[in-house]
């Protein structure tokens, strides 16, 4: 069975704690917006729509439990709730972003006048959806993606490199970039997955590795170094990774490493695929020179699990993502609408705006 | 003071222990042949040219302190100890072939009749000088490196990338591609070198970082994965790496990692250097093609400094080298008789068989 790192069911809400993978599989209970609050702020569960997510469906848990004496009440908890949930990570754009669609829902309603009950069950059933639409969201796009590879490719069985972690650990479920992995899989038409190990956070090693090896993907684990030479020599049919973001152009900004890893795929004929759901997509953005590059702590080059790799007082650089050309992106990008190049992307943000 | 990792002085033999860096600098006493076998073997000496002079030196160790009855017994000493430290690491050429010529020396002055005094004295010299000519040659080729570079250069400041590590801490002193850099500094046209982590045995962040922080020389280290930012965002004058072995057309097998290097450096136009003395010349080998890459254990990905940063069962591919094609070998082979380009090899090649 597929990896699932958020389970919520009769308002019980448990998430799997990637702070301790590969080494112990322990999912947690998220029993209040407390709990919750503290597993996103201590990074317990990653990545913006898992925030979002995990944030909201805690709210649906204390509704679950609470009894309200009036509609006031009702929106006084709801308000509370979301804006605090908000300042675990402010900048993940998902959870502000959700929390403000429910607080206009909840003012709507009241508007309309339904009673405190209907406001409730409208609300849980809002919240309770998102878990589900996510995946089914990540599935239609993974299966466009899987789609178009095969049909790009002389063999049905196919070999594939990905970079970083974009899958049940990243996502609600199922994946972007590897659940196109998974959907080749499940057809029965992967070959073999490689996963860099994505120096210098490890997702690669830690995080897609252990989902390949708990849904027994035929998979391999290489260092960032390798990619030239699995290039040149192992007969890869595409590459697929994830995105941050992706500016209107096309161009994409995406874990570091990302962009040399499509100058390989160029030099050696191999498709790159991004697989961005539109939430990615942001059209204010032209092209990818105006995003600014994140700089992190240079430790994180320095130590890996609090073991020193390199001398007291060598200076690093530790840029913690890059932008991708839209020239480079030859295979498309995958989204839930279909798989597009970047010249005809503008027919889903087209689509978005609609 | 430019980093030693060999002291010689008066029969007195001094080695840095490698095993201990970048946490701890100890230089250990080798006192007998025994010592230098075990040193070898432990790899606390790692590098072809270090072996063969740290085994050859801890012969002339023996010989400072040894009385000979006679010249058969002188003779015995030598085969013996020789044979013996070639077994500490067999598969290193540059031991046996030192023990070989050392053997044949003996032999020679054997039969021209000299004195057990004289043999004792020219095998001592031959030995000593083993490490200043090594150094003499490194520093040589250093200086045709950098003049050519900058040669090669708008600015008299130059921003270098290397990569693994192939200073004074892998050859006998002063390095090949390291020294490349470290002349650079010397004659103040350094800017900035950044050296990459060097995934997975990590020789850039332990060794060549430890080399740049003890020299003072302006530098940066950086995981493997940000090579093609850098490019794109820090103005490289050059990249400059070592060799394993170049074959006859500039084909060259380098530390895994170097072929992506290379095409990366060709996409942004940056002139690519190997630096190879003439040891590393193979000219049995007529192209890249043939030399066989060696596969290491999994475990090397899986656990850094004894800690697992991967999951349990995962599969790894862990190539040792790649070989980078001569027509990415754009800024050209430096030695110590100059700088060529692959197409003109064949005269260094020429010059080496006279």
């Amino acid at each position: 069975m597929t990896l699932l790192s958020i389970c919520y069911e009769n308002g019980k809400l448990k998430i799997l704690n990637v702070l301790l993978l590969p080494h112990k599989s322990i999912y947690e209970e998220i029993n209040s917006v407390e709990d919750a609050w503290k597993a996103i702020k201590e990074m317990k569960v990653r990545g913006a729509p898992m925030i979002a997510i995990v944030g909201c469906l805690s709210v649906a848990v204390e509704l679950r439990k609470e009894n309200f004496d009036d509609i006031e009440g009702f929106q006084e908890f709801m308000n509370k709730n979301l804006r605090y949930l908000i300042t675990a990570r402010p900048t993940a754009v998902n959870m502000s972003k959700s929390a403000k669609d429910l607080i206009k829902l909840v003012d709507n309603l009241i508007e309309e006048k339904h009673s405190l009950e209907k406001l409730k069950s409208r609300v849980l059933e809002t919240i309770e959806q998102m878990l589900p639409d996510d995946i089914t969201d990540n599935k239609q796009l993974s299966d466009y993606g899987a789609k178009h590879i095969l049909s790009n490719s002389e063999s049905n069985k196919i070999t594939i490199l990905t970079h970083c972690n974009t899958g049940s650990l990243a996502t609600a479920g199922y994946g972007t970039a590897l659940g196109v992995v998974r959907a080749l899989h499940e057809t029965s038409n992967l070959e073999e997955a490689y996963c860099t190990e994505t120096r210098p956070y490890n997702q690669g090693a830690r995080l897609t590795a252990y989902e390949f090896v708990h849904d027994k993907i035929p998979s391999t684990l290489i260092c960032d170094s390798m990619v030239g030479l699995l290039m040149d020599t192992k007969k890869v049919s595409a590459v697929v990774v994830g995105a941050d973001r992706v500016a209107r152009n096309g161009d994409t900004a995406n874990k570091i490493g990302t962009y040399q890893i499509a100058v390989l795929a160029k030099h050696h004929g191999i498709p790159f695929y991004v697989a961005a759901p539109v939430t990615c997509h942001d059209t204010d953005i032209h092209e990818g020179n105006s995003i600014v590059i994140e700089e992190r702590p240079h430790h994180e080059l320095i130590k890996i699990a609090g073991v020193k790799i390199a001398p007291e007082g060598m200076k690093c650089w530790n840029p913690a993502f890059d932008i991708t050309p839209h020239d480079l992106i030859t295979g498309g990008i995958i989204t839930e609408h279909g798989v597009f190049t970047p010249e005809k992307l503008h027919e889903i943000h087209q689509r978005k705006k609609e």
